[in-house]
C-alpha cells in the first residue's frame, strides 16, 4: 500500500511461521494442530493453511490420533516426514568416524562407522566419508540436503577450517571447503564438545536449561558451553579448549606443552590407570571395567580431579547444569553424585546460582552425531 | 496510515536517533555535526534537528571549532554538557570506598573516599555513602539522576542483591534496594571486575576489542568478561569468580574452602610475600616496592602463577585481549611482557585466535568507578 516492499510482508510472515512450525515438529516430534496453534500463538486457520501446504509438499503427514481425549472432533496429529529433509551427520573422533543419515524430526535413518587406527590423514578420512555417503544414499534411497561435521579440535565455524585437532594430529585443515567441493552440499563444521552441548540442549539433558556446560571424555576432554541459550564462542568464533585448563601443575606433561592439563588427569588414559588397565585399553574394556567395579573408591583421585576442574568451570561460567558425556556416562552413579556434591561445596558461584547440578548425558556416544545433524539442519529448516 | 500504531514510528525513530547521538557524544566526546552525520549514517538536516533540540534542552552546546580545516563554512562542534546528566558512581572496595559524581561525557566532577578499616558493616557503609552524596551534591550544586555501585562479590544484577562478598564479609545484602530507598534514585549494582571490563571496553584499553577479559587484583582477584561485545553472565545473571579457579592444589588454603585458588597465588598478599613485605602491607608500600624493584626475578614465581591462570582463562574463553587492572598496573613492564609471552606459548586457543595480548589498564584504580558510572548512565541516556 505504501510502496513496493510492503507487498512482501505477508509472505515473510508466512515463511517465518512455517519455519517456526517446522522447527517445533523437528525438535519436539508429532503434535496436534491444536497444540501447535497454542504453542506458536497462531490461530487454527493459520495452522491449517501452513500444515496443508507442508502436507501437499510431503514434508508432514496428518493422522487421527490413536488416543482420543474428550468428546468433540479430535485435533489431527501432525507428523514430520523423515525423508522430507535428510542430512548427513559425521562425528570424527580420535579412534573412529561415525556417520549417520538423519531425517527431519531427528531420527537416525542409517549409520556407518570405521576405525582410524590405520590412518588419520585428512585426505583419506574425506575419501572414506564420501564413499560411505554414496553407499548410504543408495541403501536408503535418500538425497541429503546438508552436512554437519563434529571434529575434536579448534574449529572456525564460519568456513569449517580446523585450526588444530591435536589428538588427530591435524593442523590447518580446510575440512569444510574440501568436503563441500566433493559432496556438492553445504557443509557445517563444529567443535565436538560444542555440538555435544547443542545436542543436549535440543534433545538431551539440558532441554530446560539455557545456561549449561557439556563435558565429554573421549581420548581427550572437551567442553561446550551454552549461556543465555547461546553457544559461547571466543574471538574469531573459536570455541574454548576446557580440557587444557591446567589443574595440577605438579602433574604429567600434556602434549600441548603444559603440565597437568585437566585432560591428562581425567581423560580416558587417566581413567584406565585408575582402573588398573593399560593407558590405551580399548573402549569396550574400559566400560566393562567400570560396570564391573566392586570398589568405586579406586576412582576417588580421578573423581577429585574431575570435581576440581568442574568447580573451576562453574566458578568462571556460572552454569546451572553440567552434563557429563561420552565415556563419562559409564561412570558409576555414586561417583557422579559425589562429584556433583563436591562441585556444589567447592564453588562459590554454584552456591549463588542455587546449586549447579552435575548429571550424565542420556544421549551417550551419539551426542556429537546428533549435534552435527542439528548443525546441518539449522539452515535447512529455513529453506524447506 | 494503516492503523493507530503506525503514527508513533517517526517519534520512535527520533528517540532512537537521539539516544544514539547522545551515546556517541557521551563515549567519544565532542564531535562535529558533519562527523556525527557520517558516523550515525544520518543526513545533516536530521542531525541539525536533533542537536538543536538537545541544545535547547541544555544537554549539548555548540561552538565553532578552534582548528578549521579546508575552506568552506566549518561544521559546528557539538559538546556534551557534563551537568546535563550527573550520576553517582560508587566503588566499594575491601579497604575503602571511592565515590564520584560523573557528568555526561564521563568527566569526574567531584570525588570522595574513606577507609573501611573501622567497619565494613553494610548499614554503616550505606549511611556514609548517603551522607557523602548529600555533601557532594551541595558542593557541586549538582542533582544526580542515577547511581551505579561496584562491589567485589557475587551480585545479582536485576535487583542489586549481593549474594556474597567474601572479602567484605557480606552475605545476602540487598544493597540495590536499600540504597534506592534512601537515595530515592534508580540504583544499579555490578560486580567490580565486570564493571572494570565495561570501563576498559568503553573508555580504556579494550575500546577496539569485542572479546576481552579484565583481571584485577585488589585484596582479592576478580575477572570480568566481554565476548561478542556483551558481558558474560551465568545462570540468574551472576558473574563468575575467576579468582577462585584452583590453580595450585598443593597451595595455601583460601577462605572459600579450597586450596590454591588463583587469588591466593596472585592476590595482593601473595605479591607482598614475593616482595618480602608483610602480607598486609599498605597499598602505598606495595606500589613503592614494585617501582623500586632492582631484580624483577623475585616475581618469577608470582608471574608464573599469573600466566598459568591467564592461560586457563584464555583456553576456556578465547579472548583476543586481556587487560590487567588495579594493583597489576604497578607491575614492571618486563614482568607483564613475560606473562603475555607465556600465555601465548601455553594456550592452544591463544594460538588459534592469533595470539591473545596481555596489557595493563590505562584507567588504573579508577576503572571500577568509571564502570559504575557507565552502569548508571545506561538507563539515563535513553531517558534524557
Amino acid at each position: 500500500m505504501t510502496g513496493p516492499t510492503s507487498g512482501t510482508r505477508p509472505d515473510e510472515i508466512r515463511r517465518h511461521n512455517r519455519t517456526a512450525l517446522l522447527r517445533r515438529l523437528h525438535i519436539d516430534g508429532p503434535s496436534t494442530r491444536a497444540s501447535l496453534a497454542a504453542e506458536l500463538g497462531l490461530n487454527r486457520s493459520t495452522i491449517k493453511a501452513l500444515v496443508d501446504g507442508l502436507a501437499e509438499a510431503g514434508v508432514v503427514a496428518e493422522r487421527v490420533p490413536a488416543l482420543r481425549s474428550g468428546a468433540g472432533r479430535p485435533s489431527l496429529l501432525v507428523l514430520p516426514q523423515p525423508n522430507a529433509a535428510v542430512v548427513i551427520a559425521i562425528d570424527v573422533r580420535v579412534e573412529h568416524v561415525a556417520m549417520g543419515f538423519v531425517g527431519l524430526g531427528g531420527e537416525i535413518l542409517g549409520r556407518d562407522s570405521w576405525n582410524l587406527h590405520r590412518t588419520r590423514d585428512p585426505g583419506e578420512v574425506i575419501t572414506h566419508i564420501v564413499e560411505s555417503a554414496r553407499l548410504m544414499a543408495d541403501d536408503l534411497d535418500a538425497t541429503a540436503v546438508g552436512v554437519g561435521v563434529s571434529v575434536p579440535g579448534v574449529v572456525r565455524r564460519a568456513d569449517g577450517h580446523v585450526h588444530e585437532a591435536p589428538n588427530l594430529h591435524w593442523t590447518g585443515v580446510a575440512l569444510g571447503k574440501r568436503l563441500e567441493a566433493v559432496l556438492k552440499l553445504p557443509v557445517q563444521v563444529g567443535n565436538d564438545a560444542e555440538l555435544g552441548a547443542l545436542a543436549e540442549h535440543v534433545r538431551g539433558a539440558a532441554r530446560e536449561s539455557s545456561d549449561m556446560v557439556y563435558i565429554s571424555a573421549d581420548v581427550g576432554v572437551g567442553g561446550g558451553v551454552i549461556l543465555s541459550g547461546q553457544p559461547l564462542r571466543g574471538s574469531g568464533g573459536y570455541v574454548g579448549e576446557l580440557g587444557h585448563m591446567v589443574v595440577n601443575p605438579a602433574g604429567r606433561r600434556c602434549y600441548c606443552g603444559c603440565d597437568g592439563c585437566w585432560e591428562t588427569e581425567v581423560g580416558e588414559p587417566a581413567l584406565c590407570r585408575a582402573l588398573g588397565l593399560p593407558d590405551d585399553a580399548p573402549r569396550g574394556a574400559v566400560v566393562a571395567a567400570l560396570r564391573a567395579l566392586d570398589d568405586p573408591s579406586v576412582l576417588d583421585e580421578f573423581a577429585g580431579w574431575l570435581a576440581l576442574g568442574l568447580a573451576n568451570i562453574v566458578n568462571i561460567l556460572g552454569p546451572e547444569l553440567v552434563v557429563l558425556g561420552d565415556l563419562y556416562t559409564a561412570l558409576p552413579a555414586s561417583v557422579v553424585d559425589a562429584v556433583s556434591s563436591a562441585v556444589q561445596v567447592r564453588s562459590l558461584v554454584s552456591r549463588a546460582v542455587g546449586g549447579t547440578q552435575v548429571v550424565t548425558s542420556p544421549l551417550g556416544r551419539d551426542a556429537k552425531l546428533i549435534g552435527a545433524a542439528e548443525l546441518a539442519f539449522e539452515p535447512v529448516l529455513d529453506a524447506i
